[in-house]
């Protein structure tokens, strides 16, 4: 990602962020790929996918190279660690626990990468509105890619739960504070601010999405 | 899309049915998510891949930018509006005559989608073969990825109604006036025509692909 | 694909073992379409995806054109083909034996299908370890596209036999050659070897890929 932010400290806290994200999404893919007996090989693809379809979809429609994953080879190496490290020591009596801490992380993951993606979109001279989809794109596909490879309907299309909505949100965020000439680093922390704000809202409060009236 | 037609008329005609086409492979999206009971969040997401899924593929394949629908944004705000719309006031008593009044906007969207995907490949450069198989993808592949997303097998490949096979006679015929020096407006009409006449013959007197023998 | 091979019979054999995997890939297709009880159209397009769509999402993430379908038509033609011989002569009772008959160019098309894959990547500048995935990708994306345009779990990451891994190694194997300045034919023929072997080992021994524990 790019150097949105200057000083040291800003840039150890995104680092931290960015890892802590990026491990939650890999772990909603080894979840997914546990519930449904996946093999070892299946369960790094599929954790593969999910922290990382969602940057490289945006990437390959915005047609940009190289992809994170390919900059920062480590990002693999840690994900196979991750699922080699699951397959051994985690049993299905902590797939639900792991979930819940997960919760923070992957709100968080999902402002990041939204800004990430709105930011790409931007800088490639796009209108606001494409901008927002691609930031909703690199924070909601790469779940959608995990729920497709596991032969499920998405959960992010069919749980009623906001979450593409809050990156929607945070997306408008973001664009508002550059209209308004806000520096690069608070537009990405309004758009991670709002985005986890209101996905935690969503949880606490119980929000559901507008369903289909039969 | 390009500059085929140069009669004013002509392209208000042309614009007439883009839309309409567009309409119709939206509402197909919208009708698969409700019966899928996805959220609102699905349906926008569904309506948007069945109406521009085929042509994103294609210019993926053909490495070839903006796509259709970041030059023309207010196409995704039209499927949005008609995404609200369909969940305010679309009840399931309505689905079946949405979709028998979809059939003839749908195989004329289907030849043009067809025709636009032809001239994208032959103009740069491809084999006609190519060329068919991307006017295909065009019309087609929106249909797949959105059945995909709804986790069901594609209907355009399992209900043995010719529909791949009417927009591949039609884009043969946009291939034979092209090399016969039609002008480009001929070829694009030839392929509406041919496409759309064979499938709604194939609907009307039932026509069954081959199926497997067992 | 590229000059590898400069001495006319290894042009010849090499020919022969492409011709025999994209076959058997396609077959593979074929199969999967017709448990599903795909119509005519249906079996066209996923034994297409099976035989190319590896290499094409390869070609895709590496952002390289033209496709090796777009330079070598006459594979469309023959997969065509395959696929109307296979509908008119192919019955229930022959799935299996084909299947059987095809485990050994399968083995052989995903050592080939590997090579090709690292190939590109290195020849792209990539890293090691990413070249590594686009040689699997190669290999076991096909597959897994099949699959899921089947509605299945993709077979690659659910059977626990070893399949993609037996494709990792050969990379490596391809990989560390190269990086002993052995000749590419050497380094080609050593991933071939490599993976169709393990994979062989694996199917006779009847080995496991560790499952989830629960």
């Amino acid at each position: 990602m790019d150097p949105l932010l200057d000083t040291t400290w800003l840039h150890t806290l995104r680092l931290i962020f960015e890892v802590a994200a990026t491990a939650a999404f890999a772990l909603s893919g080894v979840l997914a790929a546990a519930r449904k007996r996946l093999d070892a090989v299946g369960v790094c693809v599929v954790a593969f996918v999910a922290a990382f379809g969602g940057g490289t979809l945006r990437d390959l429609l915005l047609d940009q190279r190289p992809f994170f994953w390919v900059r920062h080879t480590e990002f693999i190496w840690g994900i196979l660690a991750l699922c080699m490290g699951a397959m051994l020591f985690m049993r299905q009596r902590h797939f639900e626990p792991t979930e819940r801490a997960m919760l923070l992380p992957d709100a968080i993951g999902l402002g990041l990468f939204a800004a990430v993606g709105v930011d790409a979109a931007l800088a490639a001279g796009l209108p606001f509105i494409v901008g927002v989809m691609m930031g909703v794109t690199t924070g909601v596909f790469g779940g959608v890619l995990r729920d497709v490879l596991c032969n499920e309907v998405p959960q992010a299309f069919s749980d009623h739960r906001p979450y593409a909505l809050c990156a929607f949100a945070g997306g408008w965020a973001d664009i508002g504070l550059r209209q308004l000439d806000a520096p690069a680093w608070m537009a990405l922390l309004a758009c991670v601010l709002v985005t986890a704000g209101l996905r935690g809202l969503a949880l606490w409060r119980n929000w559901a999405l507008p369903a289909w009236r039969v």
